[in-house]
């Protein structure tokens, strides 16, 4: 069978897929997307949604026993993990269902099964033995990425396993190995640690979080370690021990899904296997863009959406609009969560000056019962504007956002008019001040 | 006894008069705060900080009954409303605490007692029969608002309580009356009867929150419904049903403090009693200043906090910076929390057109099982510039500082990649996306 009926061909259905084959059809082209999995992608299915359901359970889990600071008296019985992971699942479904339904609202086809190239303008799919071919103008590639393996191990899904394999467990295991100490290690860690896992965390790196700011890496792994995670740092022969675990989390990154043979239609990629993309999310081939994981800019869902809407309105509208991302938040769900941003020139900057605010002289803190963590704020000391945010704290994925605006919009100061009162959001602002002495909800330093 | 040792005396303790102590002492004056009561004025003793912990106590109360969509059996003994009261007090006793820190490490001094002018320079104190005289050059009046009493009803603090009675009580009234269908009264509805208290609420306008967009007024109401509260609006006889009630709570508004002799000092006051200020927060008066409620503009904590920080740095300084609110949120906290916020002169903006997007098609608010309410956004259909946001949701107050930083950088759009996915911040994104019939998070409207 061979379709030649669709205007642009997108490959792969998670945020960036989803939003190109969207945003495309609202400006009135006909899209198909080839999905070899569920529509959702990883995100949904397996990354963003199922890791924050979990942990909004444990964060669930953990306000019960912590209600006695409301004056209450709760008792909870003893946690069956399945039923969460039950839960879990029917609320992906949902989500899942919701999606389709936007999908099929604009008319846009599903084609299940392995996309592949045959040339530039021809993919195969196959599923279950049925090949159908597909002949386009443009193809949106947003193929995505896997857990990447590590030499000498298979996982075997039982004792070895990677994190879609975590995401599904039906039992608590008595203790876990993990090794990779970044974002998902963490968020690993953290959920099954609190679920009463005995975790050991280990990085290769001397820090977790090897790439993000030093106080905010410092302040995970001392909450983990609260949280009684044992960690290893600068650890590279971890996997020596494996025997003495009974699941092995290998979570050292993601590999590109590329086995689309690109070279067939001479679509270059980088060494690790990513595809080159310019500015426009164009490839090296004219008429084929990629977007998200695929393209190894950013790996993060909200980069992929964007990328996705641009190229879908470029490609349609004839527009040349570039992927800008001067700005783009980070948030890792430790317990509690953390979240920074910074201009995207920040490494740049000179004459900084930091501002730092505790929780626990936040009057919205002392409310929610979540006083642990601080906001600290880079400032350019001579034009100051703030340049960058990071947080540890309760909702610091959403305080982020504001964070993100306002080095979005450059600035020059904070106003205090501008933030509800009681808020977390407020610490902003006294990270702000406090970078030139200038806080009042601080006592005087001395 | 006498003193002059002072720059700037300060009359108050609230968000304005301690905001402005603080600041002036950080820019070098010798500041006195003169204070009647407790620390921390109305918002941190009688207000916000109390209203947001009672809402926070029924928030938890909520969660733990709803923890089966988690998959969690929990079990809550019934609930002793004194014990909430008093973790409520606690919690108070420890930010006021962290209060008087602050003013210390300032060398900041405090006099207890009734402040009264005797001419533009010099007040009286009076505490326990004993008065004090303070002379000074420069005045900052922040003493408030109390609540304001209707004809013919006395409080008696038993039968006829304020929101201050009410938020002291030690137990849950079997039924009460609640006579004012604003910001304050609804708080209170969802408090009381989210603790088993049967509600009317009774408001003489038209509508709950009279002031505020009517979608957001409609969905108070219903979610108020839903909690089994009576509402009564058009209603100005409700009083006469007050027998039949076992407490009847009055929150029609809030009167100014202003029993200080303000016209020995030869200070103007508007026809409700309120002082006229101009863009500096002066008074008529060249050398005394108000900020926060006394002068009547937006009786909120957060522009009390900016009026009291600017007008300090004005006077200390010499500077003369206008106290600017283009853009001031507002919340309340009803369940789930609303929140407003848009451009000062937005009732002047033509072509507006508006986007709306409901949680329930927020994959974060499927995460946190928080799918009530929406939001909604009035963007400028010409330049595409958003003008206002509401929101009906879960940490809407959070949310809705989000929104004042877009409106207050006048930011053209807004950039999915600085929004972080999974958020319910993401929402004000597809309001806004929505306006243009482009969201990707929604299906195709018909």
């Amino acid at each position: 069978m061979s379709l030649n009926k669709y205007d642009i061909v997108v490959i792969g259905s998670g945020p960036g897929g989803f939003t190109a084959a969207v945003r495309a059809a609202q400006f009135g082209a006909k899209v198909v997307v080839i999905e070899k999995s569920f529509i959702g992608g990883t995100c949904l299915n397996y990354g963003c949604i199922p890791t924050k359901f979990l942990w909004q359970s444990l964060k669930t889990k953990q306000k019960i026993q912590k209600s006695y600071e409301y004056g209450f008296k709760a008792t909870l019985e003893p946690v069956i993990f399945a039923d969460i992971i039950a839960k879990k699942d029917r609320n992906i479904a949902n989500i899942r269902k919701g999606m389709e339904m936007i999908l099929s609202s604009y008319s846009i086809d599903i084609i299940n099964g392995f996309a592949s190239f045959k040339d530039k303008n021809t993919l195969t799919v196959l599923d279950s033995g049925i090949t159908t071919e597909v002949s386009t103008d443009k193809i949106i590639i947003a193929s995505g990425t896997k857990p990447s393996v590590v030499k000498n191990f298979i996982f075997d899904g039982d004792k070895i396993i990677n994190s879609t394999d975590a995401l599904n467990l039906k039992e608590i295991p008595k203790n876990m190995l993990i090794i990779g100490g970044g974002a998902i290690g963490i968020e690993m860690a953290t959920i099954f640690s609190g679920f009463g896992c005995h975790i050991t965390l280990a990085e290769c790196e001397n820090y977790l979080l090897p790439n993000d700011d030093s106080e905010i890496s410092e302040e995970i792994r001392r909450n983990l370690l609260r949280q009684g995670v044992d960690i290893l740092t600068a650890c590279t022969n971890a996997l020596g021990d494996a025997d003495k675990y009974e699941k092995v989390l290998i979570v050292t990154g993601r590999a590109p899904n590329n086995d689309l043979n690109f070279e067939k239609a001479r679509i270059k990629t980088t060494q690790k296997g990513f595809i080159e993309t310019n500015e426009f999310c164009q490839t090296s081939v004219n008429n084929i863009y990629a977007v998200g994981d695929i393209a190894g800019k950013n790996l993060l869902a909200y980069t992929a959406q964007n990328e996705g809407a641009i190229t879908a309105e470029n490609i349609v509208k004839g527009n040349s609009i570039k992927i800008d991302n001067f700005v783009v938040p980070q948030a890792v769900f430790s317990m509690p969560q953390s979240a920074s941003v910074k201009v995207s020139n920040f490494s740049q900057c000179k004459d900084i000056i930091f501002g730092k605010f505790p929780f626990t002289a936040s009057s919205r803190a002392f409310i929610e019962n979540e006083r642990t963590g601080f906001v600290k704020c880079a400032v350019d000391k001579i034009s100051k504007k703030p340049l960058a945010f990071w947080i540890v704290g309760a909702h610091s994925d959403e305080l982020i956002n504001t964070a993100s605006q306002i080095l979005k919009s450059n600035m020059e100061h904070i106003s205090r008019e501008t933030m509800f009162h009681p808020s977390l959001s407020e610490s902003l602002l006294n990270a702000y001040e406090d970078a030139f002495g200038k806080c009042t909800e601080l006592p005087k330093s001395c």
